[in-house]
């Protein structure tokens, strides 16, 4: 099971509406994705618990939500037109493109060691040939466009490639009206876009995807604990919503390996289980330096130090940054929560049950009100209810099928709790809540069920 | 007051971060904006209320995030490649570009008649030259990139001028796995991109720009009468939220202008009151016919028509769109709420105050928390008072000058409450709430602060 549970979670999102291939009736469009009615309020549920514990709970740290196409300036002295590049090979025998970098680190982590002679010891993984790969040549991630009614190098834009430099160009703006001081943070999220050359393994690796990024500005000197802190904090955030640690490590980036601009990263790693890794990047935990904020000073004129008035100094902030991909933690909260265990049918013989113990707050579904059966009496009763709960919460109505049915398609998607209209209820005027994960029914009254539910859904 | 209304909202925005100048330390990236950290709050509060409307409340629409880059055959499909460009004209004395329909629109606004001669009778905008303009161009309003290694016309992707096309092209994936039937509405919010000619006017026109769209599938027969529905609801949903119904009017699309997909449009336009026109159009409401379904149908070969199984027939759903655009929005109920009254100062004399009268809903803070004066004793009491009000709230806490200083800076972004702590706080465990619009003060024990606010910030 474990191996192919990828495969489960690819065909589940799309059979329940989770994830669907993007253009799919036109064949496709490679490594897009589109997400469904359920994936689309799961991962507007991650957004809004990483907003709320990043920003809006705390003193220290203020949103922004910068374009997605800056002044191409911006991208020359954030040193991206330059270096952001990845090394692009080819097969000579089978002409499929890989990154040479990948390749490698494959071959290390299956043999512990890198390949001695490169390229010339591996084995393309397509065509199975050795010793086939061209020299590898650099290959900008950056996606351009052309704005504007001419399309010369005048009106070139690109698409950025991360949301951070949209903090660093807005920094002192936001220094000035928020009248926050370092330390202190700008968070965002939003779309990015890279021309990788190997998207793939699902939503994990995709040209178009989301960010959330902060970027914590610091006094330098106070980075390194900082960091530490900020690393505490991320991890923490991920295990308070559910995910288990054993499916977590920490990754530290090795020196020779860091990106230009920083002098420590490290991951957060999943336990993907992706065909060639195990293991696979959830988020980073950078310390960008001063690197950026310098580097736009000088290139723009501007100013960005910072003035420390009671210590009648200038300097420039070093910035602790935490990098998430929403597609990357959904995708890692899917395989996490998903679970077989057994459940008994309607003879009360026990059968195997699909269940998706998604935290309630990142459940697309809170609440499926379920008639015991179509009815003149129950199905009005129920869907008033439904239309009660609505106002607070995402909920689902289905009054199709057998009552253990419809528990399983519930199970399937995480639902937390299950709210069955029967004919008792008529009398009694009460309901039977039943949880997802102990499968344990409990009667409650009408007058109290929206207390009852929002004790157990608070913060969703 | 009323005609530079704009520039004052421009102003405003900047100097207390709704929206920045984007890229603005490299000069400024031409109509480009970034939402500072109360323009993000109430950009995604704007966002909330409407998903709320239109899904989440509702049993019959549900949600969708179909991607920027979709396959470009849907382009294709759509009309979008051939058809979706605007006339392109040039002042030849001055070389400034010109959208030939909106001068001749801003002609016909003017004058009550659109010109005789066409673009000849009109004068340069800029150069104030007559019959310099040149013939119109078609100009594609399409942005486009290249994915992969190559640049060549095989490697050729769109972003999207609209995000209505994702929800065509998945409609069958949706239609199944959701198990809904017409008359029903798939939602979406999110990024769209156009290559306008003359973007402008603040956050009005921008060729980057945040949609949300649904499209609602009816039975062919049923369209006209749902189609008045949704504007009746979408006039009541800006309403609801406050905006003034004599800022707001109908437009009716002409027949011979209506788009190429479109029975009738009709727009809600507000009284944006921009230096060329009065009225702008806010968000449209179209009946889409079959067009879209009916144009992927056949480029596809996917048959997108509903099965609709009790009648034993198959048809294709016609679509009713209301598309709302983010920035307009946003834009419109800044101006609807911005007020200018009078307030006491200090002295009890009255003092012109800036008022953002927002619905709590819309406003980025929702309550500040103000210590009369930065004590050894109040400091901690109101830091408490603001770190518990933070877990359900976007709170400001002030310490800085005069008490009635901080009130109006409260009032100038349209924060609902301020919660004062003073020294009486110490011994009567109360503090004072001031409501932003009416000034009145209460004193409120702090046992009951959560449940007061809670009160008045129902649904926020």
């Amino acid at each position: 099971m474990a191996a192919d549970k990828i495969d489960t979670i690819v065909s589940l999102s799309k059979r329940r509406g989770f994830v669907y291939p993007c253009s799919e009736i036109y064949g496709g469009q490679k490594a897009a994705w589109d997400y469904g009615p359920l994936g689309v309020e799961m991962k507007e549920n991650l957004k809004r618990q990483w907003w709320r514990y990043m920003v809006t709970a705390r003193e220290d740290v203020v949103g922004l939500d910068s374009s997605v196409i800056l002044a191409p300036e911006v991208w020359v002295a954030s040193g991206h037109v330059a270096t952001f590049s990845d090394p692009l090979t080819e097969c000579t025998s089978c002409h499929k493109r890989y990154r040479a970098d990948h390749l490698e680190e494959a071959y290390e982590e299956k043999h512990g060691k890198p390949p001695v002679n490169g390229l010339a010891d591996l084995n393309c993984p397509n065509c199975g040939n050795k010793g086939t790969f061209t020299e590898p040549k650099q290959f900008s991630g950056l996606l351009s466009t052309h704005l504007g009614p001419t399309q010369d190098s005048g009106s070139v834009a690109y698409l950025r490639p991360e949301t951070a430099q949209g903090i660093f160009t807005n920094f002192g703006q936001v220094l000035q009206t928020s009248r926050k001081k370092p330390p202190f943070g700008i968070a965002q999220m939003g779309k990015s876009f890279r021309n990788e050359i190997t998207p793939g393994n699902f939503i994990f690796r995709t040209r178009e995807f989301e960010q959330m990024e902060m970027e914590f500005f610091v006094k330098p000197g106070e980075d390194e604990e900082w960091q530490q802190y900020w690393m505490d904090q991320r991890w923490n955030w991920y295990t308070d919503l559910g995910m288990r640690e054993e499916n977590m490590r920490w990754y530290e980036h090795p020196k020779e390996k860091l990106s230009h601009y920083s002098k420590r990263t490290a991951d957060i790693e999943y336990r993907f289980r992706f065909g060639g890794s195990e293991w696979g990047e959830l988020e980073g935990v950078a310390n960008r330096t001063d690197y950026d904020l310098k580097a736009h000073s000088e290139a723009s004129g501007t100013d960005l130090r910072y003035h420390d008035q009671e210590a009648q100094e200038r300097w420039t902030p070093y910035v602790i940054e935490p990098a998430a991909g929403v597609g990357r933690a959904m995708l890692a909260f899917l395989l996490d929560a998903y679970v077989e265990d057994e459940a008994p049918n309607a003879k009360g013989v026990m059968e195997k049950r699909t269940v998706m113990r998604l935290d309630p707050r990142l459940a697309p579904v809170k609440v499926a009100v379920l008639p015991l059966s179509r009815n003149a009496q129950l199905s009005p009763k129920a869907k008033g209810l439904a239309a009660d709960l609505r106002k607070n919460w995402n909920i689902e109505f289905d009054d199709a099928g057998a009552i253990g049915r419809r528990y399983r398609r519930q199970d399937e998607i995480g639902t937390p709790f299950c709210v069955t209209v029967d004919f008792d209820t008529l009398d009694d005027n009460a309901v039977t809540v039943r949880e997802r994960d102990t499968m344990k029914q409990e009667r409650v009254s009408l007058d109290q069920i929206q207390a009852y539910l929002g004790a157990r859904l608070l913060g969703c």
